[in-house]
């Protein structure tokens, strides 16, 4: 039972070059833990028209549902005129398979994501990203990052994910994964993280992660005690709620740091929903980053908030297909697209 | 004044392909804090000829002395013969201007290292490489990383350094320093680090700082209180020293784990002179990372000693010059080289 809304087309498409080639646009599929969104974007990133659902909440066939979502995000182009589909998915994700493997959707382990959502683009390139990956691609495509070589793009909400820009092409590393650095530990002998592991980011920084540690530290709310109260109460200046940020953002900042001297990076980009808290995350994470960063050739760095806001995975899927030399981050696909 | 010995000639050199063209040897030189080696190196990574000399000491002029080294390795080969020269040095390194300012080194900063090295070897090419990426680039030519696409090589000695080989090519980042991972936070608030910055496994894992660590934890000892006599005590069981290996070790899983998370590894290397206190250090390091690797995609994740030893920086400098697609970080150097 397809459960979402149509989120409405934001203008008409303007499709230039020959049906489904260069220039056409690309549909992009964006997977998250609540939301699943599609939307059609052009080759300069723009949103041509989108859809949203539930990602969870009785489908009886998850993909099924997404197919749907897609050919709706598509519209009245048709998905013969696409170029390709690009997907952007919690992972970890598995390039070989063409399956994801979310913490969060269990219903969506195993199955064969990369390969029903090809089908509906047939002949052309279906490609498959982490959603921090996409989001660093989303970026640097059209959002904050662009003219940087080298970059990290952080989502800080539920978890804390990522993704690299290195020389100026999205990172995959070995497996297609690279840029988990919410599971790079800053803590040692640290807190217990939901991967398995200790000392993780996501264990100070994510949303229920502030929140668990502001509750234990005496936080008391009338509100659903989510990272919006808390922010609110941090604004307002309640001493566990600022505690809070000010703990999730030294670990930000030292994993920050720590990628910046591992990679050598210029510019690193912070998006995601307790990211939108604003000051009361930013400002004691600029000050513990002054601790942190003291390598000389790191005296350039920036970190400034995402420029796509929630939309960077999403067209940062497309840019997989618009521009594979860049975002594309494994030939993998092209196999699983024939077959 | 000169004040090096020579290292002798390990075996004749056998010269193929024309006069300093490609399958002669290169020349390389591998600058430390306390000892700089030269060496004519072959194109499958073997040392034909070498010479040291100790780094500092009343040298007039450091250059010349470091000149007069590079002739003494090549010896009866020739300048003329040699395919160029490649450059290790302790760092930071400035491409731009092809200097180095080493912590160590204070006598270096600023010398036009580069630039009088590369008038040595007129019209070929002179390339400069921090030594965690040096030791990188000689483990993944000929030593214990060959064949890994993407992998780590850490020196753990009297500072902690590294360097990356990512998609099959040594990843040099934004200016050249990439692989900083000494300097890589792991401790949030944590103890204070040469660089100036908080936190960093240099804190935990040099050996000064184990050393430092230990005596404070009552460590006593008749011998010179260094890394080797520390990693005997260690062996013989006695607590600080133990507990000053454990520690360490610590920093250094959780870095390598980060590393691993943040750049997707199949393989980290481990070398320099802490390193090579063995099953001390090894064994709690090993029981440490299976604390911090959680991820599944790392779970094919291989932690080896490094197979070039004391000399993987010296044969990675010659393989920037063998192997440039590989292994030479920046095209800055072709303009030096010119000039």
């Amino acid at each position: 039972m397809y459960m979402g809304h149509r989120a409405g087309r934001e203008r008409g498409p303007e499709v230039a070059g020959p049906r489904g080639g260069r220039g056409s646009p690309a549909v992009a599929l964006d997977i998250g833990g609540t939301k699943t969104a599609a939307a059609l974007v052009s080759d300069r990133g723009e949103i041509l028209g989108s859809a949203t659902m539930a990602t969870r909440g009785g489908h009886a066939d998850l993909l099924a549902g997404m197919e749907r979502l897609v050919i709706e995000a598509v519209g009245p182009v048709g998905l013969a005129e696409v170029s390709g589909l690009g997907i952007s998915s919690a992972g970890p994700i598995d390039l070989a398979s063409g399956t994801v493997a979310p913490v969060n959707i269990p219903e969506l382990r195993g199955l064969p994501l990369l390969k029903r959502m090809a089908a509906l683009v047939p002949g052309r390139p279906a490609r498959l990203l982490g959603d921090g990956l996409a989001a660093a691609a989303g970026e640097h495509w059209v959002g904050a990052g662009q003219g940087f070589e080298d970059l990290l793009a952080i989502v800080v909400s539920t978890g804390v994910g990522g993704g690299l820009v290195l020389r100026g092409r999205l990172h995959g590393g070995a497996s297609g994964n690279a840029g988990h650095v919410g599971h790079a530990p800053v803590v040692m002998d640290g807190d217990p993280c939901p991967c398995g592991g200790i000392g993780c980011p996501e264990a100070y920084a994510s949303g229920p992660s502030m929140v668990a540690f502001a509750v234990r530290s005496g936080w008391r709310t009338d509100a659903r005690p989510d990272g919006e109260a808390l922010a609110e109460a941090a604004r307002r200046g309640e001493p566990a709620a600022v505690l809070a940020f000010e703990r999730g953002a030294g670990a930000l900042a030292a994993m920050i740091a720590a990628a910046a001297a591992t990679c050598d990076l210029r510019r690193v980009i912070i998006g995601g929903g307790v990211a939108a808290a604003g000051p009361v995350l930013m400002d004691p994470l600029r000050r513990s980053l002054g601790r942190y960063l003291s390598l000389t050739f790191l005296a350039g760095l920036e970190v400034v908030p995402a420029g796509l806001g929630a939309r960077a995975s999403l067209i940062g899927a497309a840019a997989a297909v618009h521009e594979p030399d860049r975002y594309a981050i494994s030939e993998v696909t092209a196999s699983l697209v024939s077959s």
